[in-house]
């Protein structure tokens, strides 16, 4: 779980850090921000002082100064002779334990780091219900499953036949959310030091598992315009991935849709270099512009060749931890069979809870899209009338905009947010070693004055990154 | 996830299978029932037709007879050349993939293999549907948290003070069960190829996990009078062992209690030899002779030395999927890092039913024991009365005998039950390398009806197992 990042890294990571006011405190700000927003783990060994100095450019005494600064601050600590290694501060540790729980919300911060919709209250509260009611059919069970309850498997199942796909229960494993379904596929096939192809941006905690597991990340550009099928087919041929971990419905954070074509073609160029499809499509089913998405990608690769995974933490709420594998039934055997090193299986009661929302998951669809469509309008207007620079395209499905900035300034931004109350991911996140430092992902997950309250925020820490860029240069 | 056996390992954990019937048919089901019952996983392998029969003496055809038939009933594959790897056959898979659910109930076999409650139907009950109704206090929490809801933490920190061990919820993890909980612990605590001392015997799911994680258990026996302080204290101190594993409130399966004295000097040794002491609680709520217990484990130990782990699975539910970790709350914090590369987080809504049912600890507590009671008795009367011969200590609390057969035959025993209809485990599964082959556990969780019919379909599989033994002798 630890690393050591390379001088180059770092300052590819840094991006833009330069603006106004002393270099020293400027750099220090600028490792903070990475720091809270994970890219640099705790654990990780920072280039030596010198050699970060020398290979930047800058004077010693402007990065022990900065060292120092993170040192007081708790971030860092530096043994002897044994570099500089990365903490979580103690204040940031005593944030971070109860974190997402009501604590956090006495604070007034608008929360644009995690893209997730609240409870659907009354479907879920009726579920939950139906669920009490349900328990005596299963009480006598002893409460142990690894694969889950067959009648959850076969809906989850009944789902991708009417997408399409022809799939039974015996295909299905059903899992603690997607996060825990994709360590577990990792695991089973592929080994460390295998490489995973993933798109530049893409999901950072999919990253951040393929970093745990000690795969190696191989990325792929994704632009405005979608998958660059030349460039997806010579790294399969070239490098010849263990796996491809891949959303073409919807991409995570671009809200792209795969076309035809490129399905075609990375199915084919997958077959030929031997590389497993994992395909997360975690949101395909909250499409906003009502058109109909193609077959998914499992049709168009073997059964044994692709892994799809699925969750109702996007649909209906990340609270439930409840996700799925659907895979050849071999495979969903050999997971099964992995699965008591992690844990023993989902609880009864969330599975009995699942299958009462999937009852209603059309209406609790609608429920959905209404309101993002909503917050997505509201998210483009306050965009459109205080930073009408910034670039994006109108995503298809999805929970976000990939907002270009024109300018390397998102970790800075990211900075001048969380001082303002609006905690939010600096684009470097979404990649690595630094790249995507020219976007930031805005999801529009969030009631609707919240989003136009963090985008007056956002125009505000934009301006003072800006204005301050400008006196510097 | 495969080992290499020896032909002395597969040899001691074998035991006594040499009874009536042609010795290759015999060796073959006797390989069976270690395939059945786990010890000899999927994918091991197993030493080759030759060493093995010369290692134990037997004629080379008896050896390639039975390994014949094992693999004409699909548990056995030979490659050219690389050996004989253990298979789980497809009608055991078939089984397997639904495992607890319904589908196994419509066989009438009666499961001694698990020893678990059934659910608490109107505690239960009542509690999730007070969770349904306090999801509206939680809803627009995002649903992500991998340290647990902070009433939860508090909840079960207040039965560690109560039970006098004083505890703050920053000392405490929720986790998916005892099972996930030991996991992490493992890996945050040690290192591959690290040794574990366990009891022998001790609970099989913690042998899986500590042999899975590639950690080596190192085994001290545990007899009808407890534990030998001395061995304990001595192998402590000779091995140095990264943790030791321990159920002192009450030890599965036999049900003791740590006294005082095995207590101070345990935690004296661990301290003098750095091990951490790991101490598994599931049952120590589940008194069942009204005596109280000795100060927990953990008040024995400095804060850095203890990890206890406890769950609901034994109490209440498996089916609820809810444990706990308590540490030093630095332990706690590096649990809840490495946490993120297994899964996000337990279920907001079987947290707020743990919660609701904590509120009626006490009385479903009582409910349990009263249950337990009843059909210990029921137990015991039927053993005494079927099969006089067993010897056990009539355990404190838990919820099994562990029964001394008097004579090395525990496999062909749980063969035999099995054809009976009543799935049990052999004694080897609670140890290693073949030992407590003279043993068996019969856990007391089912109902009253079906002890009374397991206890007279063991009786055949007795007397079926001894008349051979006898004819052969």
């Amino acid at each position: 779980m630890s690393y050591s990042f390379t001088a180059l890294q770092v300052e590819r990571m840094l991006g833009d850090w330069r603006v106004e006011g002393p270099a020293y405190s400027r750099l220090a700000e600028a490792f903070e921000v990475m720091i809270a927003d994970g890219r640099l783990p705790a654990g990780a060994r920072l280039p030596a002082e010198r050699t970060f100095a020398t290979h930047c450019g800058l004077s010693r005494n402007t990065v022990t100064a900065a060292y120092r600064v993170l040192r007081e601050q708790g971030y860092l600590t530096s043994g002897r002779g044994a570099g500089s290694f990365v903490l979580l501060p103690a204040t940031e540790q005593k944030h971070r334990i109860p974190s997402s729980w009501a604590a956090d919300q006495e604070r007034q911060d608008i929360d644009l780091a995690i893209a997730s919709l609240p409870a659907p209250e009354s479907i879920l509260g009726a579920a939950t219900r139906r669920a009490a009611l349900d328990l005596g059919q299963y009480s006598h069970l002893p409460g142990y499953d690894l694969v889950g309850a067959p009648e959850l498997r076969q809906a989850i199942a009944d789902r991708y036949t009417a997408r399409g796909l022809p799939t039974g229960p015996e295909q299905i494993m059903v899992s603690a959310g997607a996060d825990h379904a994709l360590g577990l596929v990792i695991r089973l096939l592929s080994r460390p030091g295998d490489s995973v192809l993933v798109d530049s941006p893409t999901y950072p905690n999919a990253l951040d598992t393929i970093r745990a597991l000690r795969r190696r990340p191989l990325t792929v550009g994704l632009g405005m315009d979608g998958w660059d099928t030349d460039v997806l087919e010579a790294v399969l041929r070239q490098e010849k991935p263990a796996l491809a971990y891949l959303m073409p419905d919807y991409h995570n954070p671009t809200g792209l849709v795969m076309p035809d074509g490129v399905r075609a073609a990375v199915a084919a160029a997958a077959r030929a270099s031997s590389t497993i499809l994992v395909v997360d499509e975690a949101t395909c089913e909250l499409g906003l512009d009502g058109g109909s998405l193609p077959l998914p990608l499992a049709s168009w690769a073997a059964p044994r060749q692709v892994v799809s995974i699925g969750s109702m933490s996007k649909t209906c709420w990340a609270g439930l931890r409840l996700g799925w594998v659907r895979a050849a039934t071999p495979v969903i055997s050999r997971l099964v069979d992995l699965r008591c090193v992690v844990d023993t299986g989902n609880p009864v009661m969330t599975q009995l809870i699942g299958l009462r929302v999937l009852e209603s998951y059309d209406e609790l669809l609608a429920e959905r899209r209404e309101m993002l469509l909503r917050r997505r309008q509201v998210l483009a207007e306050s965009l459109a009338r205080r930073i009408p620079q910034w670039r994006y395209t109108m995503p298809d499905g999805g929970f976000s905009l990939w907002v270009d900035l024109g300018a390397r300034l998102s970790s800075p931004l990211a900075l001048a947010a969380a001082r303002r109350g609006v905690k939010i991911l600096s684009g470097g996140r979404f990649g690595v070693d630094g790249t995507l430092e020219n976007h930031i992902r805005i999801p529009f997950a969030t009631d609707e004055e919240s989003i136009a309250t963090a985008c007056d925020r956002l125009a505000g820490a934009w301006r003072e990154v800006t204005s301050h860029r400008r006196g510097h240069a």
